[in-house]
């Protein structure tokens, strides 16, 4: 019994990374519905940049589109330090995402951030229904930390 | 069976609400102790400003013991929107933070940010082994969104 949950906690942890791995090259190739595929309907997101929160698939579908069209060519994706939590039906992971990517502009986006992703159950698949990205501030100049190398 | 899962599931939510009150009502009264009994060892922390992330408890101790004596008198906290998840053995939680308190140098502070809490039961209790606090940026001008009101 030991051995079997141990197995099956494994391979929900496994099943999670996959999950993390398809989305990460979703980002890279821009590829919206991939991208969305593992989100609930129902989710709630607290992104990088405002709005303050945002639910619901369509708000993040959108906000992908939109983050997506923003840049010329693919976009340099990595994410580190992952760690992945899973028990029996919820799971959580955290880490530091960066992106590497020239904008429709021609500026350069090199940017660090702190990600958390929550996870259910849902008709036996893991599916995003909680995330949380952001950055830092400083106090004194109240200003986001955009420049954060780890 | 059902409904012993069921019912273990709402003890399990229900622990995991008392756990976040105790955790408010220890902010409100500045009881450093109280305010991190329910802190893993090993807690990762990603904070509303920097540093970028905190790791352990020891630093959790000194954040509390720095924010609660930057405070004079009584802090107001209050926790909206709360909604909790827990499995088995791993849990998260999210909602809207907001502070409304006197800095001892006769400033107001009155701010709402977003947290996830995410939890493991260790030895049969319910621990918080990771934090994410924060407040989205504005991307025109690069600065911490400080004025969000539900």
């Amino acid at each position: 019994m030991t051995t079997r949950i141990a197995n099956s906690k494994t391979t929900d942890e496994v099943q999670i990374r996959a999950l993390i791995d398809d989305r990460a090259k979703a980002v890279r190739d821009k590829n919206v519905n991939e991208a969305i595929s593992s989100i609930a309907p129902d989710i709630l997101s607290f992104d990088v940049v405002n709005p303050f929160q945002q639910m619901g698939l369509d708000a993040s579908k959108k906000r992908a589109e939109d983050w997506f069209s923003s840049f010329e060519g693919p976009i340099g994706y990595e994410i580190r330090d992952l760690s992945i939590t899973a028990g029996d039906s919820v799971a959580f992971s955290h880490g530091l995402s960066h992106v590497s990517a020239t904008r429709t502009d021609g500026g350069k986006l090199d940017m660090w951030w702190r990600t958390t992703v929550c996870f259910r159950k849902i008709n036996e698949k893991w599916m995003v229904t909680h995330e949380h990205n952001s950055v830092p501030f400083d106090v004194e100049s109240g200003k986001a930390s955009l420049d954060f190398k780890p």
